[in-house]
């Protein structure tokens, strides 16, 4: 029996257990910024070597990527978010409240019942008579008296070196794919790859929401993994398949369950202008669907800007037939935090047990665990020899080292921290060399050789 | 036989085979910003990944963090960088060039050959003086006409939210540590240590430098790897040995040639006024010897400050005895990018053969070569067996299939990326099911079962 996964229950494990602590804590937190602790750096940075291990070591196509987040200002002209990465700002001029235009328009429509019509793209003056003509009331005050909309761009902006002139003007990057673009012929010229083949990167990103939100779905501060995939114009929709089927599995081979899993694929209205087609992979969270993977065919959209701005010739010269051309790109983009709160929520469960007890228990997938395992002496008096199989464990695998409290505890410890399995050292091990598994899932036990706890461990990884 | 190494040949090689390019090249860079290709993304990992492994998963006393870069403003008040973090600037009114005042003292110091002084703690007036008295000249134009110094705070400012005023000014955080200090009552909390423990985390931090340069030695973006270990009054000394020592091994367990590597006290005069110890380990550069590593004694100056500041209780409770204290910390602060330059230059060789031919290898420790193996067909024909070994051993290890050009010419390419060895499967391997592998810095061959090679590389990452 399962009780309601809620996501305060999962803030405050997370909490609790040292997984993500609010950022700046001790000064009264910095607006939706948060902070991994022990626990969560291990299971972000599990979530990031998966990605890695897939879509980079794994796969004979790609290959990594880490560029700079900070980037030439050109880099953002071309790439279109200096002059379109906006948010569409109106306050209300009674209670001072700030509101997206697009956004007070879409919550209108759903609470009145209205047709649904898409707001995306429309201008300000055409959201400004929306809201004239339903006389749309502000959400906080209920007045009807607004400024007029505003553009606001999302890119933090800072300067480098001394003077805080324009010209010394640069942008903390909104997103890492650009820095994939700016070097497709580096990597084309010294990678020996041909098309079709992709750069992926993991790496920060900010932008200057107006509403950040939900943990750490919608934060200033964000890290992504992205893919570009280069390929020949016509063959796009091809791998445009390839790449969705291949990220959605990548979930579901990490454990996330299908049944909270759906793929939404845009319809042709939706489209950006340069893109044939448009797939978001949404994670139902206890808040609702939310995006987790953007995956689009953007074709030769974004290496046309660059060549246009830069003045650089970034074609690709097939070296077989000779032929010349732009190539299209397919781009999968996933949130490294979401993606990690999703695989969090996902793991999370209450059981109610066949005794009556209750426990929760994150089914984490091992990979992901943060301690692959817990080495526990049964008593304190075996400590000795327990903690030399802890000591060499610890150098394969990140493991914990647990003595505190009834073995029943310790357990339930483990559970509620996603560790797969607990080996048990008692006194029988001293005589038969073996150890005590429990499983977390199962609560199985079983008796193994204390020899083969290292491939026992690195069979549970595989995935 | 070797030849000399230099920096231009550093970077040149690390342009050429895909491991660092300049930032945003395509619009003509950004001031000494790096983008890490291919094979650097892989090697800066492996940096990191050796930190990780020796500091936070092999050490009983450490755990991990990931905290955010942008930070509640208070954060760097109590840290001391909104009041003392600034560089002393004047600018030649001729020529306009900019200087920082105490560089163009201690550099005028140097070439006149006066006695050395330390100017580090002077005030404006102590250094305008100086150059007065001195008549130290432009070093651009030899005129003698300044304007007055005035402190440049080295923090990137930005502006949260959509207003751009005081209120809503954050920093780009300067060092990873503070994170560490403002979550260490979380961190106690949770985790179970007890002091003495470390908590050590890798990040980005930001320094508008007026003068980054040396490739990626000095850049305004670089990634830091900090450790601040907590422990008792009066054992901080002591603590300080250990990881002054623990420090250095990491680097000579990882191949770095004991005679690059020196390890400089700091003088009492040197010392900051709260610290009781300072080691810097520096590293000889083609460019002369550079900081690789701080390990700093920093008592309980920071954890002081931040109670001051935020008003918090950040005492420790011992467990056992229920003395309550603040804790020391010993800090050890590498940067990720400079020690990642020394590996590369420390492990580049030019050697001249017996055979009179010349050869340049990275004779870089397997855990940090980017691919841990090369496969190779003797010919072509041979691809579809090989790529069997190489599709088996890509889900364990990043390897490298290659079967273009002679063998010769493979063994020197994967020479010059360091890779450890090369496997190559020949006509008597469908027979025998063994294949050569060809060592990297001995350049011996041997021949092996394919069965064992898993096991073989695995032992070859070990340090």
């Amino acid at each position: 029996m399962e009780t309601k996964k809620t996501m305060d229950k999962i803030v405050s494990l997370a909490k609790s257990r040292g997984f993500i602590f609010p950022g700046s804590e001790i000064y009264g937190g910095l607006a939706n910024t948060w902070d991994y602790g022990p626990l969560g750096v291990e299971l972000k940075n599990n979530v990031k070597k998966a990605w890695w291990k897939k879509f980079i070591q794994e796969s004979t196509y790609n290959v990594g990527l880490d560029s700079a987040i900070l980037m030439n200002p050109q880099v953002w002209v071309a790439s279109g978010h200096v002059g379109g990465f906006n948010d569409p700002l109106m306050d209300c001029k009674k209670c001072k409240a700030r509101f997206r235009a697009d956004k007070l328009i879409e919550e209108f429509i759903i609470k009145s019942g209205k047709e649904q019509i898409n707001v995306d793209g429309w201008s300000n003056d055409m959201m400004e008579n929306y809201i004239k003509d339903n006389e749309i009331k502000c959400p906080e005050c209920g007045a009807f008296d607004y400024t007029s909309i505003r553009q606001f761009n999302l890119m933090f902006k800072t300067f480098q070196g001394v003077t805080e002139d324009s010209q010394s003007e640069i942008f903390l990057r909104p997103e890492t794919a650009q820095g994939i673009f700016v070097n497709f012929k580096n990597v084309a010229r010294t990678s020996r790859k041909k098309i079709p083949f992709g750069i992926g990167q993991i790496g920060k990103s900010f932008r200057n929401e107006i509403t950040p939100g939900n943990f750490i779905f919608r934060t200033r501060e964000f890290e992504q993994m992205e893919l570009e995939f280069f390929c020949k114009p016509g063959e796009d929709l091809k791998w445009f398949n390839y790449w969705r089927e291949f990220c959605k599995n990548w979930l579901t081979s990490l454990n996330m369950s299908d049944e909270n899993i759906r793929l939404r694929d845009h319809e042709k209205e939706e489209l950006s202008h340069y893109s044939n087609a448009t797939t978001d992979i949404e994670y139902l969270f206890p808040f609702g669907w939310g995006e987790l993977w953007g995956i689009a065919d953007r074709t030769d959209f974004d290496l046309k800007q660059h060549i246009s701005v830069s003045g650089q010739d970034l074609s690709y010269q097939d070296p077989v037939t000779n032929e010349k051309y732009i190539p299209y790109c397919i781009e999968p983009s996933v949130g490294v935090d979401r993606v990690t709160l999703a695989f969090l929520v996902d793991a999370y469960n209450e059981e109610k047990l066949e005794d009556g007890s209750d426990r929760i228990v994150l089914n984490l997938h091992p990979a992901l665990s943060p301690f692959k395992a817990a080495i526990l002496p049964l008593t304190k008096k075996l400590s000795e020899p327990t903690l030399q199989i802890y000591n060499k464990l610890l150098k394969k695998y990140m493991v914990d080292y647990d003595e505190a409290g009834s073995i029943g505890k310790r357990y339930r410890r483990h559970d509620e921290i996603g560790t797969p399995i607990c080996i048990t050292f008692d006194y029988d091990s001293i005589e038969d060399g073996c150890v005590t598994i429990r499983d977390r899932d199962t609560m199985e036990q079983q008796r193994v050789k204390i020899d083969d706890l290292e491939r026992i461990i690195g069979e549970k990884l595989e995935f």
